[in-house]
Protein backbone atom coordinates (compact mmCIF):
# COMPACT_ATOMS: atom_id res chain seq x y z
CA UNK A 1 0.00 0.00 0.00
CA UNK A 2 1.68 3.86 -0.87
CA UNK A 3 0.97 6.59 0.73
CA UNK A 4 -1.52 7.68 -1.94
CA UNK A 5 -3.67 5.16 -2.03
CA UNK A 6 -6.67 4.39 0.08
CA UNK A 7 -5.88 2.91 3.29
CA UNK A 8 -7.94 0.20 5.27
CA UNK A 9 -6.86 2.76 8.30
CA UNK A 10 -9.75 5.15 9.01
CA UNK A 11 -12.26 7.00 11.79
CA UNK A 12 -15.28 5.07 12.31
CA UNK A 13 -18.28 7.31 14.45
CA UNK A 14 -20.86 5.80 15.98
CA UNK A 15 -22.66 9.09 16.64
CA UNK A 16 -25.84 8.67 18.63
CA UNK A 17 -28.27 11.22 19.87
CA UNK A 18 -26.70 11.69 22.97
CA UNK A 19 -23.75 10.13 23.15
CA UNK A 20 -20.72 9.22 20.92
CA UNK A 21 -18.02 7.18 20.39
CA UNK A 22 -15.08 7.12 18.14
CA UNK A 23 -12.55 4.50 17.01
CA UNK A 24 -9.34 4.47 14.96
CA UNK A 25 -9.59 1.16 12.93
CA UNK A 26 -7.00 -0.44 11.05
CA UNK A 27 -7.25 -3.75 9.00
CA UNK A 28 -10.48 -4.49 11.40
CA UNK A 29 -8.33 -3.87 14.51
CA UNK A 30 -9.31 -1.27 17.07
CA UNK A 31 -6.18 1.11 17.65
CA UNK A 32 -7.74 4.23 19.79
CA UNK A 33 -11.05 5.09 21.12
CA UNK A 34 -12.79 8.01 23.02
CA UNK A 35 -16.54 7.80 23.99
CA UNK A 36 -17.95 11.36 24.92
CA UNK A 37 -21.35 13.02 25.33
CA UNK A 38 -20.90 14.98 22.09
CA UNK A 39 -24.55 13.74 21.01
CA UNK A 40 -26.00 15.64 18.35
CA UNK A 41 -28.08 17.35 19.99
CA UNK A 42 -25.41 18.94 21.80
CA UNK A 43 -24.01 19.70 18.31
CA UNK A 44 -25.14 22.84 16.91
CA UNK A 45 -26.56 22.77 13.45
CA UNK A 46 -23.85 23.99 11.20
CA UNK A 47 -20.60 22.91 13.82
CA UNK A 48 -20.22 19.40 12.92
CA UNK A 49 -17.19 20.21 10.49
CA UNK A 50 -15.50 21.75 13.36
CA UNK A 51 -16.41 18.36 15.65
CA UNK A 52 -14.58 16.18 12.96
CA UNK A 53 -11.75 18.36 12.57
CA UNK A 54 -11.59 18.48 16.14
CA UNK A 55 -11.38 14.64 16.42
CA UNK A 56 -9.17 14.25 13.41
CA UNK A 57 -6.86 16.59 15.52
CA UNK A 58 -7.15 13.90 18.82
CA UNK A 59 -7.30 11.10 16.54
CA UNK A 60 -5.21 11.37 13.44
CA UNK A 61 -5.91 13.11 10.03
CA UNK A 62 -7.88 9.67 8.38
CA UNK A 63 -11.06 9.71 6.55
CA UNK A 64 -14.37 9.22 8.62
CA UNK A 65 -17.02 6.98 8.14
CA UNK A 66 -19.90 7.92 10.62
CA UNK A 67 -23.32 6.01 11.21
CA UNK A 68 -26.35 6.64 13.76
CA UNK A 69 -28.43 9.72 13.96
CA UNK A 70 -25.84 12.20 12.76
CA UNK A 71 -27.43 11.28 9.41
CA UNK A 72 -30.91 12.23 10.40
CA UNK A 73 -32.76 15.56 10.15
CA UNK A 74 -31.58 17.22 13.17
CA UNK A 75 -27.82 15.70 12.66
CA UNK A 76 -25.40 16.72 10.02
CA UNK A 77 -26.88 16.00 6.91
CA UNK A 78 -30.10 14.06 6.43
CA UNK A 79 -29.28 10.89 4.21
CA UNK A 80 -32.54 9.32 2.56
CA UNK A 81 -33.10 5.58 4.64
CA UNK A 82 -32.31 2.25 2.59
CA UNK A 83 -35.32 -0.06 2.87
CA UNK A 84 -35.74 -3.54 3.89
CA UNK A 85 -34.29 -5.98 2.81
CA UNK A 86 -30.98 -3.84 3.59
CA UNK A 87 -27.69 -5.52 4.11
CA UNK A 88 -24.31 -4.20 3.93
CA UNK A 89 -23.93 -3.60 -0.09
CA UNK A 90 -27.22 -1.86 0.19
CA UNK A 91 -25.80 0.14 2.73
CA UNK A 92 -22.55 0.93 1.09
CA UNK A 93 -24.42 2.18 -1.91
CA UNK A 94 -26.52 4.43 -0.12
CA UNK A 95 -23.22 6.16 1.66
CA UNK A 96 -23.03 10.12 1.72
CA UNK A 97 -19.66 11.58 1.41
CA UNK A 98 -20.54 14.90 3.61
CA UNK A 99 -16.86 16.04 2.82
CA UNK A 100 -15.34 14.41 -0.31
CA UNK A 101 -13.47 11.92 0.15
CA UNK A 102 -12.99 12.82 3.72
CA UNK A 103 -16.37 12.33 5.90
CA UNK A 104 -19.03 9.71 4.77
CA UNK A 105 -22.06 8.91 6.67
CA UNK A 106 -23.74 5.86 6.60
CA UNK A 107 -27.87 5.71 5.88
CA UNK A 108 -30.36 4.44 8.27
CA UNK A 109 -32.90 1.43 7.45
CA UNK A 110 -36.52 1.94 6.89
CA UNK A 111 -39.98 -0.66 7.10
CA UNK A 112 -43.14 0.00 6.22
CA UNK A 113 -44.49 -3.89 6.82
CA UNK A 114 -47.90 -4.13 7.82
CA UNK A 115 -48.81 -0.26 6.43
CA UNK A 116 -46.78 0.57 9.67
CA UNK A 117 -43.85 2.48 9.24
CA UNK A 118 -40.34 1.85 11.32
CA UNK A 119 -36.96 3.05 11.11
CA UNK A 120 -33.17 2.39 12.42
CA UNK A 121 -30.34 4.25 12.07
CA UNK A 122 -26.93 3.11 13.23
CA UNK A 123 -28.30 0.23 14.92
CA UNK A 124 -28.15 -1.53 11.29
CA UNK A 125 -24.27 -1.36 11.36
CA UNK A 126 -24.29 -3.45 14.69
CA UNK A 127 -27.06 -5.83 13.34
CA UNK A 128 -25.37 -6.43 9.66
CA UNK A 129 -21.61 -6.20 11.31
CA UNK A 130 -22.73 -9.04 13.74
CA UNK A 131 -23.06 -11.44 11.01
CA UNK A 132 -19.70 -10.25 9.28
CA UNK A 133 -17.95 -10.71 12.32
CA UNK A 134 -18.85 -14.24 12.29
CA UNK A 135 -20.46 -13.80 15.93
CA UNK A 136 -24.39 -14.21 14.71
CA UNK A 137 -25.36 -16.98 11.70
CA UNK A 138 -26.87 -15.25 8.01
CA UNK A 139 -30.39 -15.84 9.20
CA UNK A 140 -31.34 -15.28 12.87
CA UNK A 141 -33.63 -13.03 15.40
CA UNK A 142 -31.80 -10.19 16.66
CA UNK A 143 -32.46 -7.91 19.54
CA UNK A 144 -31.22 -4.68 20.51
CA UNK A 145 -32.42 -3.47 24.06
CA UNK A 146 -32.46 0.74 25.18
CA UNK A 147 -34.36 3.33 24.69
CA UNK A 148 -36.31 2.43 21.86
CA UNK A 149 -35.41 -1.51 21.72
CA UNK A 150 -34.47 -3.06 18.14
CA UNK A 151 -36.11 -6.41 17.41
CA UNK A 152 -34.28 -7.33 14.05
CA UNK A 153 -35.51 -10.79 11.64
CA UNK A 154 -31.67 -11.33 9.27
CA UNK A 155 -32.62 -13.64 6.33
CA UNK A 156 -29.19 -15.06 4.57
CA UNK A 157 -27.51 -11.49 5.57
CA UNK A 158 -29.41 -8.95 4.88
CA UNK A 159 -32.24 -7.02 7.42
CA UNK A 160 -35.74 -8.02 6.01
CA UNK A 161 -37.29 -6.22 8.69
CA UNK A 162 -37.62 -5.22 12.41
CA UNK A 163 -39.97 -3.73 14.98
CA UNK A 164 -39.15 -0.91 17.62
CA UNK A 165 -40.41 -0.92 20.91
CA UNK A 166 -40.58 2.11 23.06
CA UNK A 167 -39.64 -0.23 26.20
CA UNK A 168 -36.68 1.77 27.91
CA UNK A 169 -38.58 5.28 27.60
CA UNK A 170 -41.51 4.18 28.64
CA UNK A 171 -39.48 2.84 31.69
CA UNK A 172 -37.75 6.40 31.92
CA UNK A 173 -41.48 8.38 31.83
CA UNK A 174 -43.00 5.70 34.62
CA UNK A 175 -39.46 6.35 36.79
CA UNK A 176 -39.43 10.96 36.20
CA UNK A 177 -43.16 11.32 35.66
CA UNK A 178 -45.58 8.59 36.89
CA UNK A 179 -47.77 7.89 40.31
CA UNK A 180 -44.59 5.07 41.27
CA UNK A 181 -42.27 7.73 40.80
CA UNK A 182 -41.16 8.24 44.11
CA UNK A 183 -40.83 4.23 44.33
CA UNK A 184 -38.45 3.73 41.91
CA UNK A 185 -35.33 5.09 42.82
CA UNK A 186 -33.10 2.28 43.28
CA UNK A 187 -31.38 0.77 40.89
CA UNK A 188 -32.63 -1.93 38.52
CA UNK A 189 -30.92 -5.42 39.10
CA UNK A 190 -31.49 -9.05 38.30
CA UNK A 191 -33.10 -11.42 40.94
CA UNK A 192 -36.72 -12.25 42.20
CA UNK A 193 -38.31 -8.62 41.81
CA UNK A 194 -37.27 -8.43 38.37
CA UNK A 195 -38.31 -12.13 37.46
CA UNK A 196 -41.82 -11.38 39.26
CA UNK A 197 -42.47 -8.60 37.08
CA UNK A 198 -41.20 -10.77 33.70
CA UNK A 199 -43.86 -13.57 34.68
CA UNK A 200 -46.40 -10.73 35.54
CA UNK A 201 -46.07 -9.50 31.49
CA UNK A 202 -47.77 -13.26 30.81
CA UNK A 203 -51.01 -11.91 31.33
CA UNK A 204 -51.06 -8.88 28.66
CA UNK A 205 -51.99 -6.87 31.86
CA UNK A 206 -49.67 -4.52 32.05
CA UNK A 207 -51.87 -1.11 32.37
CA UNK A 208 -53.41 -3.01 35.61
CA UNK A 209 -50.20 -4.41 37.26
CA UNK A 210 -48.83 -0.80 37.07
CA UNK A 211 -51.06 0.15 39.50
CA UNK A 212 -51.13 -3.01 41.47
CA UNK A 213 -47.72 -1.58 42.64
CA UNK A 214 -49.13 1.39 43.95
CA UNK A 215 -52.01 -0.55 45.97
CA UNK A 216 -49.38 -2.90 47.07
CA UNK A 217 -48.11 -0.36 49.02
CA UNK A 218 -51.22 1.62 49.71
CA UNK A 219 -53.01 -1.78 51.85
CA UNK A 220 -49.55 -2.85 52.96
CA UNK A 221 -48.39 -5.55 50.91
CA UNK A 222 -45.49 -3.79 50.09
CA UNK A 223 -43.19 -1.59 52.69
CA UNK A 224 -40.38 -1.82 50.61
CA UNK A 225 -39.78 0.39 47.54
CA UNK A 226 -36.21 -1.22 46.53
CA UNK A 227 -37.51 -3.73 44.13
CA UNK A 228 -40.10 -1.79 42.81
CA UNK A 229 -37.86 0.03 40.19
CA UNK A 230 -36.77 -4.09 39.08
CA UNK A 231 -40.32 -4.94 39.11
CA UNK A 232 -41.40 -2.34 36.46
CA UNK A 233 -38.29 -3.55 34.63
CA UNK A 234 -39.27 -6.89 34.27
CA UNK A 235 -42.98 -6.05 33.09
CA UNK A 236 -41.77 -3.89 30.70
CA UNK A 237 -39.34 -6.11 29.03
CA UNK A 238 -41.44 -8.97 29.59
CA UNK A 239 -43.81 -7.13 27.56
CA UNK A 240 -41.40 -6.02 25.15
CA UNK A 241 -39.99 -9.52 24.60
CA UNK A 242 -43.47 -11.44 24.31
CA UNK A 243 -44.48 -9.59 21.91
CA UNK A 244 -41.74 -11.20 19.26
CA UNK A 245 -42.90 -14.64 19.92
CA UNK A 246 -39.33 -16.03 21.07
CA UNK A 247 -40.37 -19.65 21.59
CA UNK A 248 -38.32 -22.07 20.73
CA UNK A 249 -35.84 -19.65 18.74
CA UNK A 250 -32.33 -18.35 19.53
CA UNK A 251 -32.60 -14.51 19.90
CA UNK A 252 -29.12 -12.87 19.73
CA UNK A 253 -29.06 -9.26 21.94
CA UNK A 254 -26.40 -7.06 21.52
CA UNK A 255 -26.09 -4.69 24.26
CA UNK A 256 -24.10 -4.02 27.32
CA UNK A 257 -24.08 -6.94 30.18
CA UNK A 258 -26.58 -5.78 32.19
CA UNK A 259 -29.00 -4.55 30.00
CA UNK A 260 -28.30 -7.26 27.87
CA UNK A 261 -28.57 -10.04 30.75
CA UNK A 262 -31.64 -8.70 31.76
CA UNK A 263 -33.28 -8.94 28.58
CA UNK A 264 -31.53 -12.86 28.22
CA UNK A 265 -33.81 -13.70 31.54
CA UNK A 266 -37.05 -12.31 29.88
CA UNK A 267 -36.45 -14.04 26.58
CA UNK A 268 -35.24 -17.40 28.75
CA UNK A 269 -38.43 -17.18 30.63
CA UNK A 270 -40.52 -16.30 26.95
CA UNK A 271 -39.37 -19.75 25.89
CA UNK A 272 -36.75 -18.19 23.73
CA UNK A 273 -33.00 -19.12 23.58
CA UNK A 274 -31.13 -15.94 24.60
CA UNK A 275 -27.60 -15.68 23.17
CA UNK A 276 -25.66 -12.93 24.43
CA UNK A 277 -23.19 -10.61 21.53
CA UNK A 278 -20.61 -8.02 22.37
CA UNK A 279 -22.53 -4.78 20.32
CA UNK A 280 -18.94 -3.62 20.25
CA UNK A 281 -17.05 -6.18 18.09
CA UNK A 282 -20.63 -6.28 16.02
CA UNK A 283 -20.10 -2.79 15.46
CA UNK A 284 -16.59 -2.61 14.54
CA UNK A 285 -17.12 -5.84 12.35
CA UNK A 286 -20.04 -3.40 10.04
CA UNK A 287 -18.43 -0.16 10.18
CA UNK A 288 -14.27 -2.02 8.65
CA UNK A 289 -16.82 -4.34 6.38
CA UNK A 290 -18.65 -1.19 4.74
CA UNK A 291 -15.60 1.00 4.80
CA UNK A 292 -13.44 -2.01 3.06
CA UNK A 293 -16.31 -2.68 0.00
CA UNK A 294 -15.63 1.94 -0.59
CA UNK A 295 -11.72 1.01 -0.95
CA UNK B 1 -90.91 13.67 60.59
CA UNK B 2 -89.96 16.00 63.43
CA UNK B 3 -87.18 18.90 63.83
CA UNK B 4 -85.10 16.58 66.28
CA UNK B 5 -85.31 13.20 64.63
CA UNK B 6 -82.34 12.48 62.13
CA UNK B 7 -83.21 13.90 58.63
CA UNK B 8 -83.10 12.49 55.12
CA UNK B 9 -81.95 15.60 53.85
CA UNK B 10 -78.05 15.60 54.21
CA UNK B 11 -74.75 16.83 51.87
CA UNK B 12 -73.16 14.35 50.02
CA UNK B 13 -69.85 15.14 49.02
CA UNK B 14 -67.36 13.54 46.12
CA UNK B 15 -64.68 14.22 47.11
CA UNK B 16 -61.26 13.32 44.95
CA UNK B 17 -57.37 13.62 44.48
CA UNK B 18 -58.22 17.33 42.53
CA UNK B 19 -62.01 18.16 42.22
CA UNK B 20 -64.36 18.37 44.68
CA UNK B 21 -68.48 17.86 44.08
CA UNK B 22 -71.18 18.76 46.41
CA UNK B 23 -75.23 17.58 46.21
CA UNK B 24 -77.71 18.73 48.94
CA UNK B 25 -80.24 15.90 48.80
CA UNK B 26 -83.65 15.27 50.02
CA UNK B 27 -85.36 12.28 49.74
CA UNK B 28 -83.16 10.61 47.21
CA UNK B 29 -83.61 13.70 45.19
CA UNK B 30 -80.70 16.20 44.63
CA UNK B 31 -82.12 20.29 45.11
CA UNK B 32 -78.60 21.71 44.44
CA UNK B 33 -75.03 20.76 43.73
CA UNK B 34 -71.62 22.77 43.33
CA UNK B 35 -68.17 21.46 42.12
CA UNK B 36 -64.79 22.90 42.41
CA UNK B 37 -61.12 22.36 42.20
CA UNK B 38 -60.59 22.29 46.36
CA UNK B 39 -59.93 18.55 45.75
CA UNK B 40 -57.71 16.96 48.76
CA UNK B 41 -54.44 18.09 47.49
CA UNK B 42 -55.28 21.61 47.96
CA UNK B 43 -56.19 21.41 51.29
CA UNK B 44 -53.72 21.95 53.96
CA UNK B 45 -54.02 19.25 56.23
CA UNK B 46 -55.84 20.46 59.98
CA UNK B 47 -57.87 22.45 57.24
CA UNK B 48 -60.99 19.58 56.04
CA UNK B 49 -63.12 21.36 59.29
CA UNK B 50 -63.22 24.66 58.17
CA UNK B 51 -63.88 22.88 54.29
CA UNK B 52 -67.34 21.74 55.77
CA UNK B 53 -67.88 24.72 57.50
CA UNK B 54 -67.80 26.85 54.61
CA UNK B 55 -70.18 24.35 52.79
CA UNK B 56 -72.58 24.30 55.05
CA UNK B 57 -72.45 27.57 55.29
CA UNK B 58 -73.32 27.38 51.16
CA UNK B 59 -75.66 24.67 51.40
CA UNK B 60 -77.00 24.60 54.38
CA UNK B 61 -76.22 23.56 58.09
CA UNK B 62 -76.68 19.64 57.47
CA UNK B 63 -75.30 16.67 58.23
CA UNK B 64 -72.40 15.66 55.44
CA UNK B 65 -71.54 12.11 54.10
CA UNK B 66 -68.04 11.68 52.32
CA UNK B 67 -66.75 9.88 49.43
CA UNK B 68 -63.51 9.55 47.78
CA UNK B 69 -59.85 10.02 48.17
CA UNK B 70 -61.05 12.31 51.55
CA UNK B 71 -60.52 9.10 53.57
CA UNK B 72 -57.28 8.38 52.24
CA UNK B 73 -53.70 8.96 54.47
CA UNK B 74 -53.64 12.68 52.52
CA UNK B 75 -57.19 13.46 53.08
CA UNK B 76 -58.96 13.96 56.42
CA UNK B 77 -58.51 10.86 58.59
CA UNK B 78 -57.20 7.86 56.84
CA UNK B 79 -60.53 5.08 56.96
CA UNK B 80 -59.80 1.14 56.32
CA UNK B 81 -60.62 -0.41 53.26
CA UNK B 82 -63.12 -2.85 53.47
CA UNK B 83 -62.30 -5.66 51.45
CA UNK B 84 -64.11 -7.90 48.74
CA UNK B 85 -67.15 -8.85 48.78
CA UNK B 86 -67.77 -5.37 49.38
CA UNK B 87 -71.84 -4.40 49.36
CA UNK B 88 -73.57 -1.48 50.44
CA UNK B 89 -74.21 -2.70 53.69
CA UNK B 90 -70.25 -3.54 54.67
CA UNK B 91 -69.88 0.22 53.29
CA UNK B 92 -72.34 1.62 55.95
CA UNK B 93 -70.79 -0.98 58.72
CA UNK B 94 -67.04 0.37 57.61
CA UNK B 95 -68.01 4.51 58.28
CA UNK B 96 -66.11 6.88 60.30
CA UNK B 97 -67.58 9.89 62.00
CA UNK B 98 -65.16 12.24 61.77
CA UNK B 99 -67.63 14.81 63.32
CA UNK B 100 -69.40 13.21 66.21
CA UNK B 101 -72.63 12.94 64.36
CA UNK B 102 -72.16 15.76 61.87
CA UNK B 103 -69.57 14.95 59.21
CA UNK B 104 -68.87 10.76 58.40
CA UNK B 105 -66.58 9.62 55.56
CA UNK B 106 -67.30 6.15 53.54
CA UNK B 107 -64.41 3.51 53.34
CA UNK B 108 -62.98 2.39 50.23
CA UNK B 109 -62.48 -0.89 48.76
CA UNK B 110 -59.71 -2.96 48.78
CA UNK B 111 -59.17 -6.66 47.03
CA UNK B 112 -55.86 -9.03 47.22
CA UNK B 113 -56.32 -11.73 44.56
CA UNK B 114 -54.18 -13.30 43.26
CA UNK B 115 -51.10 -12.49 44.87
CA UNK B 116 -52.01 -8.49 43.43
CA UNK B 117 -53.23 -5.82 45.78
CA UNK B 118 -56.23 -2.98 44.41
CA UNK B 119 -58.02 -0.39 45.99
CA UNK B 120 -60.69 2.11 45.01
CA UNK B 121 -62.11 5.02 47.08
CA UNK B 122 -65.17 6.57 45.89
CA UNK B 123 -65.81 4.62 43.11
CA UNK B 124 -67.36 2.18 45.27
CA UNK B 125 -69.96 4.32 45.90
CA UNK B 126 -70.96 4.60 41.79
CA UNK B 127 -70.26 0.87 41.26
CA UNK B 128 -73.09 -0.14 44.04
CA UNK B 129 -75.21 2.95 43.75
CA UNK B 130 -75.71 2.31 40.04
CA UNK B 131 -77.43 -1.53 41.25
CA UNK B 132 -79.14 0.49 43.86
CA UNK B 133 -80.54 3.22 41.29
CA UNK B 134 -81.60 -0.01 38.77
CA UNK B 135 -79.61 1.33 35.88
CA UNK B 136 -77.76 -1.96 36.22
CA UNK B 137 -78.57 -5.62 37.23
CA UNK B 138 -77.07 -7.07 40.61
CA UNK B 139 -74.62 -9.25 38.57
CA UNK B 140 -72.84 -7.51 36.38
CA UNK B 141 -69.25 -6.22 34.95
CA UNK B 142 -68.77 -2.28 35.33
CA UNK B 143 -65.93 0.11 34.07
CA UNK B 144 -65.57 3.61 35.28
CA UNK B 145 -62.60 5.06 32.89
CA UNK B 146 -60.32 7.86 34.03
CA UNK B 147 -57.14 8.80 35.14
CA UNK B 148 -56.88 4.68 37.03
CA UNK B 149 -59.74 3.23 34.98
CA UNK B 150 -61.41 0.55 37.25
CA UNK B 151 -63.45 -2.37 36.09
CA UNK B 152 -65.33 -4.16 38.43
CA UNK B 153 -67.37 -7.81 38.92
CA UNK B 154 -70.47 -7.54 41.02
CA UNK B 155 -72.15 -10.40 41.87
CA UNK B 156 -75.92 -10.69 43.75
CA UNK B 157 -75.32 -6.47 44.83
CA UNK B 158 -71.77 -6.51 45.78
CA UNK B 159 -68.44 -5.96 44.57
CA UNK B 160 -66.47 -9.40 44.19
CA UNK B 161 -63.53 -8.07 42.58
CA UNK B 162 -62.08 -5.50 40.69
CA UNK B 163 -58.97 -4.32 38.60
CA UNK B 164 -57.29 -0.58 37.59
CA UNK B 165 -55.74 -0.09 34.57
CA UNK B 166 -53.17 3.55 35.05
CA UNK B 167 -54.86 3.98 30.69
CA UNK B 168 -55.72 7.67 31.59
CA UNK B 169 -52.21 7.79 33.62
CA UNK B 170 -50.29 6.77 30.79
CA UNK B 171 -51.80 8.85 28.35
CA UNK B 172 -50.57 11.62 30.06
CA UNK B 173 -47.48 10.59 30.33
CA UNK B 174 -47.23 10.29 26.49
CA UNK B 175 -48.71 13.55 25.66
CA UNK B 176 -46.82 15.09 28.29
CA UNK B 177 -43.05 13.63 28.39
CA UNK B 178 -43.04 11.59 25.52
CA UNK B 179 -41.33 11.53 22.18
CA UNK B 180 -44.65 12.15 20.71
CA UNK B 181 -45.70 14.75 22.76
CA UNK B 182 -45.24 17.46 20.19
CA UNK B 183 -47.75 15.81 18.04
CA UNK B 184 -50.49 14.95 20.25
CA UNK B 185 -51.11 18.40 20.58
CA UNK B 186 -55.36 17.83 19.38
CA UNK B 187 -57.88 16.79 20.77
CA UNK B 188 -59.21 13.25 20.97
CA UNK B 189 -61.95 12.53 18.94
CA UNK B 190 -63.98 9.17 18.00
CA UNK B 191 -63.63 8.09 14.42
CA UNK B 192 -60.97 6.83 12.13
CA UNK B 193 -57.75 7.43 13.90
CA UNK B 194 -59.11 6.46 17.29
CA UNK B 195 -60.71 3.32 15.87
CA UNK B 196 -57.43 2.74 14.11
CA UNK B 197 -55.41 2.29 17.39
CA UNK B 198 -58.07 0.54 18.83
CA UNK B 199 -57.70 -2.12 15.88
CA UNK B 200 -54.22 -1.74 16.43
CA UNK B 201 -54.29 -3.06 20.18
CA UNK B 202 -55.52 -6.72 19.09
CA UNK B 203 -51.80 -7.38 18.11
CA UNK B 204 -50.41 -6.71 21.14
CA UNK B 205 -47.35 -4.64 20.54
CA UNK B 206 -48.48 -2.07 22.13
CA UNK B 207 -44.58 -0.51 23.24
CA UNK B 208 -43.73 -1.11 19.40
CA UNK B 209 -47.12 0.42 17.65
CA UNK B 210 -46.17 3.64 19.97
CA UNK B 211 -42.42 4.14 18.42
CA UNK B 212 -44.45 3.19 14.95
CA UNK B 213 -46.07 6.36 15.17
CA UNK B 214 -42.84 8.49 15.20
CA UNK B 215 -41.69 6.54 12.34
CA UNK B 216 -44.49 7.49 10.32
CA UNK B 217 -43.84 11.13 10.55
CA UNK B 218 -39.78 10.43 9.63
CA UNK B 219 -40.81 7.96 6.81
CA UNK B 220 -43.41 10.72 5.38
CA UNK B 221 -46.52 8.17 5.88
CA UNK B 222 -47.90 10.51 8.26
CA UNK B 223 -47.81 14.01 7.59
CA UNK B 224 -50.51 15.47 9.67
CA UNK B 225 -50.29 15.54 13.69
CA UNK B 226 -53.93 15.85 14.51
CA UNK B 227 -55.49 12.33 14.54
CA UNK B 228 -52.19 11.17 16.87
CA UNK B 229 -53.41 11.92 20.24
CA UNK B 230 -56.91 9.72 18.82
CA UNK B 231 -54.56 6.81 17.59
CA UNK B 232 -52.81 6.74 20.80
CA UNK B 233 -55.61 6.77 23.18
CA UNK B 234 -57.44 4.41 20.82
CA UNK B 235 -54.20 2.10 21.73
CA UNK B 236 -54.35 2.50 25.71
CA UNK B 237 -57.99 2.42 25.84
CA UNK B 238 -57.83 -0.91 23.16
CA UNK B 239 -55.07 -2.74 24.92
CA UNK B 240 -56.96 -1.76 28.78
CA UNK B 241 -60.47 -3.30 27.72
CA UNK B 242 -58.85 -6.31 25.80
CA UNK B 243 -57.28 -7.64 28.99
CA UNK B 244 -60.46 -7.66 30.48
CA UNK B 245 -62.00 -9.87 28.56
CA UNK B 246 -65.15 -9.06 27.42
CA UNK B 247 -66.46 -11.05 24.38
CA UNK B 248 -70.26 -11.46 24.35
CA UNK B 249 -70.66 -9.70 27.80
CA UNK B 250 -72.28 -6.64 28.93
CA UNK B 251 -70.18 -3.55 30.40
CA UNK B 252 -71.78 -0.84 31.75
CA UNK B 253 -69.77 2.23 31.57
CA UNK B 254 -70.00 4.75 34.09
CA UNK B 255 -68.79 7.97 32.22
CA UNK B 256 -69.29 11.64 30.69
CA UNK B 257 -70.38 11.23 27.41
CA UNK B 258 -67.36 11.69 25.72
CA UNK B 259 -65.10 9.62 27.53
CA UNK B 260 -67.82 6.74 28.19
CA UNK B 261 -68.42 6.68 24.01
CA UNK B 262 -64.89 6.00 23.79
CA UNK B 263 -64.67 3.68 25.71
CA UNK B 264 -68.42 2.01 24.15
CA UNK B 265 -66.52 1.59 21.06
CA UNK B 266 -63.67 -0.32 22.54
CA UNK B 267 -66.06 -2.32 24.47
CA UNK B 268 -67.84 -3.69 21.28
CA UNK B 269 -64.78 -3.59 19.09
CA UNK B 270 -63.25 -6.32 21.65
CA UNK B 271 -66.65 -8.23 20.90
CA UNK B 272 -68.56 -7.08 24.32
CA UNK B 273 -71.72 -5.08 24.37
CA UNK B 274 -71.40 -1.58 25.85
CA UNK B 275 -74.25 -0.08 28.09
CA UNK B 276 -73.67 3.77 28.81
CA UNK B 277 -74.67 4.56 32.39
CA UNK B 278 -75.08 8.12 34.12
CA UNK B 279 -72.39 8.16 36.57
CA UNK B 280 -74.01 10.75 39.08
CA UNK B 281 -77.37 9.11 39.22
CA UNK B 282 -75.28 6.02 40.09
CA UNK B 283 -73.14 8.17 42.79
CA UNK B 284 -76.57 9.84 43.92
CA UNK B 285 -78.33 6.50 44.18
CA UNK B 286 -75.21 4.97 46.03
CA UNK B 287 -74.54 7.66 48.31
CA UNK B 288 -78.41 7.98 49.32
CA UNK B 289 -78.66 4.45 49.93
CA UNK B 290 -75.95 4.00 52.40
CA UNK B 291 -77.12 7.74 54.40
CA UNK B 292 -80.63 5.86 54.54
CA UNK B 293 -78.71 2.77 56.70
CA UNK B 294 -77.85 4.91 59.11
CA UNK B 295 -81.13 6.76 59.95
Amino acid sequence: MTDAAPSDTFLAIDWGTTNRRVYRIASGMVEQTERDDRGILSVPSGEFPAEVAGIRQRMGDLPILCAGMVGSNRGWVEIPYVDCPADLQSLSAGIVWVESGRTAIVPGVATRAGGHADVMRGEEVQLLGAVAAGLVPPSALLCQPGTHCKWATLDDGAITGFATAMTGELFALMQKHSLLASQMTADVRPGADFDRGVNDATDEALLTRLFNVRADFVTGLRADDSGVASYVSGLLIGTDVRAQHVVGRDAYVLADPQLGSLYATAIDAAGGHARLIDSHAAFIGGITSIWNSLL
